[in-house]
């Protein structure tokens, strides 16, 4: 029973609950029992609120008006870099070890307020920064399929629990695939949003493509209903002053789609980013599967080759801007990806940094030009298959070093770089039995259409053997 | 007969066109003739494109489909720093002299396709820098209420154009204010939407309050006509990544504002910021005026007195991404204002960029925060009245030095800033007897609201002497 209560998804733990079939309590309980379990083993979840959290499900009340409170029950856990009203949110650094804010993030905000129960807090690397989630204050957080081996970064913690079954929903945030690369480690689903969909009330640049947050699910149709609550507007004082005009309650209902109208477009490298052999040959053979569901499936030669160098200095400007009145404060022993990039930022000249921004603009423009012609696009989730967590990130890919903490990851961050909204989603284990996720991109701003297609996509998947979600070990008490 | 064309709104010649009361070619030629007879005095329009302009309305079948068109034969004027397909583009400068674009502009396409016809471009200073319109290229544009006397800038050809009653409509752009003071000292109306409201398919910088296009016309109606026009999405290849979805057909119709019930705030200086004593007072007079239409008019202390060194540090980062690759070609004697903003920013340290965005989210909490307790901030339009065209800003305003090109332009570079969507409208003539214009100001994103009161207000000033749009001579033959 308690197995069976822990692998519901948000949608039908919701829908329970609002039928009083299942109580917020029992539920909260189930996910505490689990985290008790399968944490120990796995260190995704580094700070709890258990004893509120039992609280509030207790006091509950599912009366018609709490009825429509979309998430009313439904157990949540926030990423550490988000803050969180009487929990510590300590951004995996000894800098903020005793911070307790007196106030939740927006997010934070926007999920309680629609009824979620915050749980505790998930691991991160240090600042955020990274895609091995490990640091000194709360040690490695391990992929739940091998726990020798890395969970990706750096939502780790969010999407370890969330395999893990230790809550149906955690919040992320996504600088060049944070939200995305441990969905494809971990075998769940991660949604970057189309820039300004999700407010970000503790913005620091006003205008950007990093630091975006997101849900991490089991379900697309959970990232929907997770993305309803997370992308509402004018809840409390400041706004962020990327939130356009929104209807977030859209995203409750998915349209319908039938995927055989889809042209699609598949590229195993984006124009020649660094992909390992190996996973260009998992991505292949699932194309072999899924091409027929859609009208079209046709590999496209789109180039998004530049867009890595791109990131790179786009990725200094915006470090600036977030850590200038605080870097001369940093411990030398501090996350050495965040300081590779700080330091390399205060050497670079504006003039690079303008071309980059010139660059990206010929990106959007050529990622826009592919959706002229087609509804989707769809690479691989990862480079390269989770390797062990000791190493920060890998070296060497097929012979070819890795020039620096993002040089392997430029399947996610060079869709950063264009803003394009897209969808990690689980696509069954590949030849070392470890997840493998696909990215599912599609137009600028169409996230609506873009969900709707992936939750049909998902379904889909569930009748293959090779591309079916993938279950863990630890997801079983 | 010509006289009573050329004065029509576009609204009002857009609705007769409909009704085949007036045909376009008639329309086309009373502004012809207009421009002809006012320009040599103003010298706004600097490139005509007449006999293309008398084709195509002489072409124009007013079908039923056509009449769908909304601009469907009003003739409308573009300033010279927006390409036009077979036109000269300049921006003013030697560099572009004999510049003649093979494609139109992204805001002019979407104008033609709504049948508007293009008489000419409109003269601006060099790069459209600076609020005083002056070119080495094709001299100056005059204040059509004192040919002595500054029409303001940057847009000052489609100001005075439009003024003049050379054409109804005139599109413009602006960085610090330049839709906003030339229509401040002209005594016509121009517009800043909420940045991403009007695409801008040319832009350089991926997302940027700076560089947002818009219109210049003779009523708040208006200029809702042209925004349900030049705010339209997906025409052509290439999309703005800014332009979030919107459905530009709402400004066509305007909601009913019952001034009575609205809470405004009002603001002399924003907090500090460098204005005239005689502006001061002009304003106040004014506030006299109109604070009984509104159910509360209050003096507010908000403070943006931090914001013009915050905009000339985002100026800064702007140009360099606009011109970077381009600088090192320019001649010495390029404009002034361009090379002082420009040589600035490769000195200026990354951090300080990154110093200034944070303010800038500070003073955008600010302006929001009024927001929560008012539904409008009105502010004078401008800190001085026109001054001689020769000085190419005032140096010193009641005795204090005004430190560069953007020193008295704090009141429209502030609202540049916080990105705040703002109408400047005609209130009467000063002591002076030149044209003294009000910023009215809304939250973020909510045009459609902001020029709904607008409009209303406008009617309302209509009555009173004090507050009434100004005509000046060349507007009539």
């Amino acid at each position: 029973m308690a197995d069976e209560l822990i692998q519901l998804t948000a949608s039908d733990a919701a829908s329970l609950i609002r039928q009083r079939k299942l109580s917020p309590l029992e539920l909260v309980d189930a996910c505490i029992t689990q985290i008790e379990a399968a944490n120990p083993n796995l260190n995704a979840v580094i700070t709890t609120c258990f004893e509120r959290a039992r609280q509030e499900a207790a006091a509950m009340v599912i009366s018609n008006d709490e009825a429509l409170r979309p998430l009313a029950g439904v157990p949540v856990l926030i990423k550490d870099n988000q803050l969180t009203e009487g929990v510590a949110t300590t951004l995996g650094s000894a800098i903020y070890r005793d911070r307790i804010p007196d106030a939740d993030a927006g997010i934070v905000k926007r999920l309680r307020n629609a009824g979620a129960i915050v749980l505790g807090k998930t691991n991160i690397p240090e600042f955020s920064i990274g895609a091995n989630t490990t640091n000194p204050l709360f040690g490695t957080t391990c992929n739940p399929f091998n726990t020798n081996l890395t969970c990706g970064g750096s939502s780790g913690g969010s999407a370890v629990a969330v395999a893990a079954n230790m809550a149906p929903l955690a919040s992320g945030s996504d600088h060049g695939g944070s939200l995305r690369i441990p969905a494809s480690y971990c075998g769940v689903v991660g949604y970057r949003a189309s820039p300004g969909v999700v407010p970000n009330e503790e913005r620091t640049t006003p205008s950007t493509h990093y630091s975006l947050q997101g849900p991490i699910t089991r379900s697309v149709e959970d990232v929907s209903l997770m993305l309803s609550v997370i992308a509402e507007r004018n809840l409390g004082g400041s706004r962020d002053p990327m939130a356009f005009p929104l209807d977030a309650s859209q995203f409750r209902k998915l349209e319908e789609v039938d995927l055989g109208s889809l042209r699609v477009a598949v590229s195993t490298d984006l124009g020649g980013l660094l992909v390992s052999q190996a996973n260009q040959q998992a991505f292949t053979k699932r194309v072999e599967q899924f091409s027929r569901l859609f009208k079209r499936c046709d590999w496209h030669d789109i180039s998004l080759a530049d867009a890595p160098a791109v990131d790179w200095l786009l990725r200094q400007d915006v470090f600036v801007t977030q850590y200038f009145d605080q870097a001369s404060d940093w411990p030398t022993d501090m996350n050495p990806n965040v300081l590779a990039t700080y330091n390399t930022a205060l050497k670079t000249p504006m003039a690079d940094i303008a071309a980059a921004r010139r660059q990206q603009l010929e990106l959007i423009n050529r990622c826009q030009a592919l959706f002229t012609e087609y509804d989707l696009l769809i690479t691989p989730g990862m480079s390269v298959p989770p390797f062990p967590h000791e190493q920060l990130y890998p070296e060497i890919i097929d012979g070819k070093p890795v020039e620096n903490y993002m040089g392997w990851l430029g399947l996610t961050a060079s869709l950063t770089v264009v803003g394009h909204p897209v969808i990690m989603v689980p696509a069954g284990l590949d030849e070392g039995g470890l997840p493998f996720g696909l990215q599912i991109v599609g137009p600028m701003y169409a996230d609506h259409r873009l969900l709707s297609a992936a939750h049909h996509i998902e379904q889909a998947f569930q009748q293959v053997d090779l591309l079916r979600r993938p279950m863990c070990e630890a997801a079983h008490t």
